[in-house]
């Protein structure tokens, strides 16, 4: 977090998903994985608003059928129960049944309506979850959810695949001299098993908000942080980021575009941002870290098309893995989009704390110090620059390179 | 070669780019290269129908506005100039320059005009041609010009970059009992050299056909050969595809959509197809060739679509390097795509002389036997066939894995 700027008004807090009042969370292994913790519960003491979005893959996974259905009866939720090991996908009907068992099993558990509890799976595709495991596991965390540390930290690793680490954070701002928090748990890129499924992102907060700001201030924000991400282009079929406000934080309520919102809008951006990164500083077989900015598109959306072009490219990437200063692919990439642009007007630069060094300027290639170049893609993290002078609009995105290791983590036979 | 039905009326002859009549051609080094061939030629002794496509990469290569000049002013070709070795891309209005230069020592040589001499480079971006080297290459090469078999090789390793064999095809039809040929040879997707251009193909043929049906008989069939193929899904700013038809073959004029303008556009196919699965097979690290069918489609469109985004997924391509049966990344990655098809219809086969096997039907995984999954898997080619009961429509395209030999191959340094 470099950008002081916009943490004036925001305090970091030690990472934990029930840092906003009235949460308890918990996590266990219920057996559907060999050894670790697969089975994950956040829990809301009072009902909380909801907002969902999911994967835009039609092939959805049975447990997003649910959690849909919730999403669009603008149900309030009060659980969500998340497990491990098995992505509960490509299993049809059988598979919608043993979701409505998960979320049954909790409902029952917590003596709270089967409505109010949202189910999700991430692993395996293709096979049918161990439900009787499932069931002995929710039954046995219920009574172990709790606010404290270690409960949050068991929740947090109970929903990771092959993750290599947790990725949580906290912050509080002041809304009319009320603290208000926001956490979030995420899941990241961990393919490799082959076929799990690839992002959760689960967030608490306890603000109190009007449900159509909620929405607003969480859609919003998910354009610029988890879909400017990217690890190897694909959307899986079970990715999916929901947000609980419980409200009981009491501030005043926040119902309007005012100057609160921003403060809650800006806030739980940096939370899906900072969770967003984290998932490509964990992706396969990643040994680099590139942030891309597009700058002076026409419009905002090619601008996001542009970064996306970049970080998706396979010769893009590998060029980095190469440490090679490679803006010709950059170029190319950006080219091959259906974006209008003129590449006599493009700007390319390579930044990082070695420095910056710019290679490519209005069409034409610039001689640039080989060395220097080196020094900046010989560190972990890159920033690619880019200025195409066609309009006002800009974007940034994040990725990471094409290495060996991912060929050889999505190689490996399932099994 | 196994459809002996489409060659009912076609004769498969020694592959030579001046089989058809009229034509000459060569290559040799010139020096843009250390050692190999760097420059070709292939001459039409009288001015022949041309028609061509071009990289829809907005960053496209200097040479290629050239040549895109000479196409919308309908131009009979009678020369078409390729260096290899350097792309001349990205280098402005000196590139443009060089290029004219390129056309204009050619025409000279031949005594054409110098709107008749189509000129194309292959190579690194963003460098200027020696092209001090090349106008005296050219002036060595015109005499040599030759319609022997010597030449022709010349001319089809002249065009070529890291490619590991040469690509070339030569078919002979008859049209009212007038032999006529089709000859063609490509370049592909040598990228050893990072940003090196990817595809060029050239194609010549002594038919006597009106303008518009050359262009008809081209356009359409590119649309399932060249643009039905992938490597790694990037479009470069150098690809083209010509056909320069020089009447020759004296057989009636084709000047209607009859059955005689079928055959030929049926044989042009097969020649713009098998240059296409040849530029595949010599693909970047590519260790297995992969055939991909989506049949049951709502419209042609939506087939090539799914097509190409099985053949596009980094997922599905490393699994097949892992030689894994793994039809969730196939059905994920057809998902992803913005096609709306219900997964619950869907069947995935994976096919070749080893067999067939089942592997998805109606939406539920089918158990199936590992081991003979992995006899079809070790085979070097592989058919994946998938019906998606939608509709009446079907698309093939060809792609390959990616391995562990891609990434080492595109992070190399430029140098």
């Amino acid at each position: 977090m470099n950008d002081t700027k916009e943490n004036n008004d925001i305090k970091y807090l030690t990472p934990k998903i029930t840092a906003p009042k009235g949460f308890l969370s918990g996590g266990l292994h219920s057996g559907v994985k060999k050894y670790k913790k697969d089975l994950s519960i956040i829990y809301s003491k009072t009902p909380a608003l909801c907002s969902a979005v999911y994967t835009k893959n039609v092939v959805k996974a049975p447990p997003l059928w649910w959690c849909e259905k919730l999403t669009k009866n603008n149900e309030k939720i009060q659980a969500i129960v998340i497990n491990s090991g098995n992505a509960n996908a490509c299993t049809g009907q059988k598979g919608y049944e043993d979701a409505l068992v998960m979320a049954k099993t909790a409902a029952d558990m917590l003596s709270i309506p089967q409505n109010s509890v949202m189910v999700t799976s991430t692993g395996v595709i293709g096979v049918f979850l161990p439900i009787e495991k499932i069931k002995e596991g929710i039954k046995n965390l219920v009574p172990l959810l709790n606010d404290d540390d270690e409960s949050a930290d068991n929740c947090a690793r109970g929903i990771l695949t092959t993750d290599t680490f947790k990725k949580e954070i906290t912050l509080e701002i002041e809304i009319k001299n009320t603290k208000v928090t926001i956490s979030g748990i995420a899941k990241g890129s961990g393919m490799i098993h082959p076929n799990m499924a690839t992002m959760l992102n689960f967030i608490t907060t306890d603000v109190n908000i009007e449900k159509e700001l909620l929405d607003e201030a969480f859609k919003s924000n998910i354009d610029d942080s988890f879909n400017m991400i990217t690890v190897d282009g694909e959307t899986s079929t079970n990715d999916m980021a929901v947000i609980l406000a419980n409200g009981m934080a009491n501030n005043p309520i926040i119902n309007k575009k005012d100057e609160d919102f921003e403060k809650f809008k800006k806030a739980l951006f940096i939370v899906t941002r900072e969770l967003a990164k984290d998932i490509v500083k964990d992706g396969e077989g990643a040994s680099k870290f590139i942030e891309c900015t597009v700058k002076g598109a026409k419009t905002k959306k090619d601008a996001r098309v542009l970064v996306k072009a970049i970080l998706n490219s396979s010769l893009v990437k590998t060029a980095f893995f190469g440490e090679d200063a490679n803006w010709g692919r950059v170029i190319s990439a950006m080219g091959a989009t259906e974006i209008d642009f003129d590449p006599d007007k493009v700007t390319i630069d390579f930044k990082n704390e070695k420095g910056i060094i710019r290679l490519y300027e209005n069409g034409t290639p610039v001689i640039f110090d080989e060395d220097f170049a080196l020094k900046i893609l010989k560190e972990k993290e890159i920033k690619i620059l880019i200025q195409i002078n066609e309009g006002d609009f800009e974007a940034t995105g994040w990725g990471c390179d094409l290495s060996y290791d991912y060929v050889k983590i999505n190689a490996e036979y399932r099994s």
